[in-house]
C-alpha cells in the first residue's frame, strides 16, 4: 500500500510539471539513480514511476540516455474561439443531417468518430458476463419480479459510496436509478418543464439534449461557452430573467470538452438557487479525468436540493446495459412518479450486476486503464491532427472524456467533409448537430475512444487529406 | 402428434359443452369405455381426456362411479352492472389512495391480490436464467453495445411470427420495442397527444394509464363499458367530436376482465379511422385465454396503419425483464425518434434471451400451463367468493387475463376494506384507483395470478369476513 501510494506520488508530481510546462518537450529528466537518491526510494519504485509516466505518453526513454519529456505531450494546437450563439432561442433543429448520421453508423466497415461511447474493446466484456451469470442466480426471482420502484438498493449505495472522495453530496436515499443517462435527463425535462419554457444550455450542444428538449416544447436558448471552461457566466447573468431550466454537462462536455473550474461550478449554482432556477447537471463524463483526481460536480455546491445530478455507466462500462440515475434534489417525487408512469422499474439484472461489478472494485481498475487509454490516445489525436490536417486547424484541450471538438478555417464546411469522408468508410459528427442555429459548420467531434492503431490514425489522416480537399 | 391432438380436441368438445351449460353441474360423464367406443380411441387416449378435463377443474371422479361435472364450474355470480361514468372529461386523480396501495406493497408478509402480474412461482425462472446466460455468451461484445434503435432483430421476427396465427397484422419491420408495455404507452401518448388533447378510454380503467395522460396534461373520457363486451360502442359514437387519441385494452382488460367481441373490435377500428383518430392498443393479456383459441386484435383490422398495437411479456413472463413493443403503424417515425431522445435503445441481453426463449418453444409450453392455472385459480376464486362474501357479490366473468372484478352492495366501501385487509397483510386494489370520477366506491380487482393454496384461499375468506363486517 504505502509502495504503491509513493510512486504514484512521484509520477504525479513529475506529471504536473510536464502538463504545467515547467519541464518541456525534449527536456531531460533524473535518472533513476538521482530519482533514489532524491526521494530515498527503491530502484524498484524508482523504474515504476518512469513506467507510469512512460505509459501516459508523458516521457519516452532513449537508449543509452535515459529519460526525456515526450516531443508529442507539448503539441497545442490553438484553441477555438468562445461560441458566440445568437441569444435569442431557437429551434432550427438539424434533424436531416442527425438522422443521416444515425442511419450510416449501421454500415458495415466504418470507423466510427461520430460517436461518444468507449469502444467495446476497452471494455470489461468477460468480466460483466461473470456478473451477469452470478446477477441471474442471486437476485430473488432471478430478476423476473419488479425492481423497487426506487432502483437496486445496492447499486445506490455503491454509487453515493464512489462519490464521496469527489463531493457528490447525495446519499443512496437520494438516488433514483434510470434506463441510461438519456432516460435521467429526459424525467428532469418532464419534471420540470411545460411547453413554452426555456431551458438555458452550453453552445455547441449534445444533440440528444437539443431534439429532447425541442420535442418537449421547450425554447432552447444556446449560451456562449468557452473551450476550456465551458459556460460563460456574465452570459447566463444576463439572461437569467428569461430561464426556466438550465442543463449543464460541466465535466469533459461533449463535444466540447471543457471542463468547468470549481468557483465556476459553485458560482453558478448559487446563481440558479437565488433565481430558483432548477439545474440539470449531466456527469456521464466526470469519472473520465485525465489528471490525478477527479473534479467535483456542481452537486457537491447544492445546499437546496436545487441541482438535478444525473450521470450513468454508458460512457464508461456498458452502454447497451442502460443504467443510469438521478440524484434530483427536491424533485425526487416528481422523478419517482415519471419513472413509475413511463417505465415502472429498471431492469434488475443489469442493475445488480453493475451494483456487485462496482462493489468488488473491479470498476475502479477499469476505470484507471480507461482513463490512460483515452489520455494517451488525447495525444496521439493531437499529433496526428497536427500533423496531417489543414493548416489553421484548432482543437480542444480536454483534461478528460471523449471528445475532440475540432475547428477548421471557415471555408471548410463540415456538411460536405461528412459527405466526403463516409465515402471512405469513416463517420465524423459534423459541428450543426450540435446547435439550433446556424454556426459551427466548419467544426465537428470526434470520439477519442476508439483504439488507437494504425487504421484508426489512417482514417485521421484521411479526414485531414480531405478537409484540405474542400 | 396425432395422438396429442385427438385427446386435447375430445377434451375442448366437452369442456364446450360444459362451459355452455348443455352438460350441467352434477351430471355423470360417460364412461372411458364409452368414449373409446364412441370415438375409436385407446383406453390410454380416453384416460388422457378424463385427466385434461380435471386438470381443469371441469370434471371430478367419484370413487366406484366415475366422471361428473364439477359443481364448481356452474357457480356464476351476477354480473357488475355496464358502468356509467360521466361524459365530462375529469381528473380527480386517486393520487393518494394509489400510492398508499403501492408504497403498502413493500411490508413483508403481504398477501397481494392488488397488482395484477402472474407470481413468480408461476414463472418459469430456472429456463429464462439459461437463456439470459447464452445471451451474453452469443450477444456481440456480450451486450455492451447499444442495439440498433428499432430492436432486437430476432424477438421482433418471433412476435410477428407469433401474430401470424391470429392475426397480428405486422411484421417484423412494423415493430419497435420498448422497456415493458407502459414504456410502449408512455410513447404513444407522447407521439399523439399534446395538453389539452381528450382521450377516450374504457371505464374502469388501469391507473398507471390514467396517471400518465394526466401527467401528459391529456383530458382523459371515461366512457361506459361492459363487463364482458367491453367499451359500448354507442357511447364511443356519440363522443367522437370530442376525442384526439382512444385507448383500449380490448382483451381481458384490466380491471374489468372485458374481452370485445371481433365485430365490436372491427366497427371501433373503422369508427376511429373515419374520423381520424389514433387507436392505441393495449394487448398485454391477450396470450392468456382460457378458451380454446387466442382473440384477435383491433390492429388485425387496421387497413390504414391507425392503430398502435402495445404488447409485452411482463403479464406472462418476467414483469421484471421489461420487455415490451409497439407496432405503430404510421406512426413508426415518430414512435423511433422518441425510443432515440428517451431511452437510446433497449437493453439487449434481456430482449436476446426472451427472443430465444420464444425462438425455442419454450414460451407456447409455459403459456399453456400458466392458461391452465389462471382458469383454474379464476373458477376456485369465484367459489370462494360465493361461499364467504356479503350477498349480492357480483363478479366479472374474464374468459382470460388476470383479473377478476367485484362489486359489492353499495354500501361497502372499498377503500375502508382496504384498510382492513392491510391490516390482517392482505391488499387489494380499491375500484376507486380505477376512475378519475367518484365511482367504483363497492368496487375491487383481484389478481388471479397467485398460486392457489390453503394461504390464498384462507385470505381470501378473510377479505369476504371483513366486507361483511362493513
Amino acid at each position: 500500500m504505502g509502495k504503491e501510494f509513493l510512486y504514484t506520488e512521484i509520477a504525479n508530481g513529475i506529471a504536473s510539471q510536464i502538463k504545467n510546462g515547467i519541464l518541456k518537450a525534449g527536456d531531460k529528466l533524473p535518472s533513476v539513480r538521482m530519482l533514489c537518491h532524491e526521494h530515498r526510494i527503491s530502484m524498484n519504485t524508482a523504474k515504476r514511476v518512469f513506467l507510469e509516466l512512460e505509459s501516459q505518453s508523458l516521457i519516452e526513454s532513449k537508449p543509452q540516455s535515459g529519460y526525456f519529456v515526450s516531443p508529442f505531450f507539448s503539441i497545442k494546437l490553438p484553441l477555438p474561439d468562445v461560441s458566440r450563439p445568437s441569444l435569442i432561442a431557437n429551434n432550427d433543429e438539424p434533424d436531416e443531417l442527425i438522422s443521416k448520421v444515425y442511419e450510416n453508423m449501421g454500415k458495415k466497415g466504418l470507423t466510427i468518430f461520430s460517436i461518444s461511447i468507449p469502444s467495446g474493446d476497452l471494455l470489461p466484456q468477460a468480466k460483466l458476463k461473470k456478473e451477469i451469470v452470478n446477477a441471474t442466480r442471486e437476485l430473488k426471482e432471478g430478476g423476473t419480479e419488479y425492481e423497487e420502484l426506487q432502483g437496486n438498493l445496492k447499486l445506490r449505495r455503491m454509487i453515493a459510496l464512489r462519490s464521496l472522495p469527489w463531493g457528490g453530496n447525495f446519499n443512496e436515499n437520494d438516488l433514483v436509478t434510470t434506463n441510461g443517462g438519456m432516460n435521467a435527463l429526459s424525467f428532469c425535462l418532464m419534471a420540470l418543464g411545460k411547453p413554452g419554457d426555456t431551458i438555458a444550455i452550453e453552445s455547441p450542444c449534445y444533440p440528444g439534449i437539443l431534439q429532447l428538449a425541442n420535442g418537449l416544447g421547450l425554447k432552447v436558448l444556446e449560451l456562449p461557452t468557452h473551450p476550456t471552461t465551458g459556460i460563460e457566466i456574465e452570459a447566463l447573468k444576463k439572461m437569467i430573467p428569461e430561464i426556466n431550466i438550465c442543463l449543464l454537462i460541466p465535466n469533459y462536455n461533449s463535444p466540447l470538452g471543457s471542463c468547468m473550474p470549481d468557483e465556476n461550478k459553485k458560482e453558478v449554482v448559487k446563481l440558479l438557487a437565488e433565481n430558483k432556477i432548477p439545474l440539470i447537471e449531466d456527469d456521464v463524463y466526470g469519472d473520465l479525468y485525465f489528471g490525478p483526481s477527479r473534479p467535483k460536480c456542481c452537486k457537491s455546491f447544492d445546499k437546496e436540493g436545487n441541482v438535478l445530478y444525473c450521470s450513468s455507466i454508458s460512457k464508461t462500462l456498458a452502454p447497451g446495459y442502460r443504467v443510469g440515475w438521478i440524484a434530483p434534489g427536491k424533485y425526487k417525487d416528481k422523478i419517482l412518479k415519471l419513472k413509475l408512469l413511463h417505465s415502472t422499474s429498471s431492469i434488475s439484472l443489469v442493475n445488480e450486476a453493475v451494483a456487485n461489478f462496482l462493489k468488488t472494485g473491479k470498476y475502479e481498475k477499469h476505470l484507471q486503464q480507461l482513463r490512460r487509454t483515452l489520455q494517451s490516445n488525447y495525444q496521439n489525436y493531437v499529433q496526428t491532427i497536427a500533423e496531417s490536417f489543414p493548416e489553421g486547424t484548432k482543437t480542444g484541450r480536454p483534461q478528460g472524456g471523449l471528445s475532440l471538438w475540432v475547428e477548421f478555417d471557415k471555408k471548410i464546411d463540415t456538411r460536405i467533409l461528412y459527405d466526403l469522408a463516409i465515402k471512405q468508410n469513416i463517420s465524423i459528427a459534423p459541428g450543426r448537430m450540435f446547435t439550433l442555429q446556424d454556426q459551427f459548420e466548419n467544426c465537428m467531434r470526434l470520439c477519442i475512444g476508439l483504439p488507437w492503431s494504425e487504421v484508426t490514425q489512417t482514417k485521421l489522416r484521411q479526414i485531414g487529406s480531405l478537409a484540405k480537399m474542400i
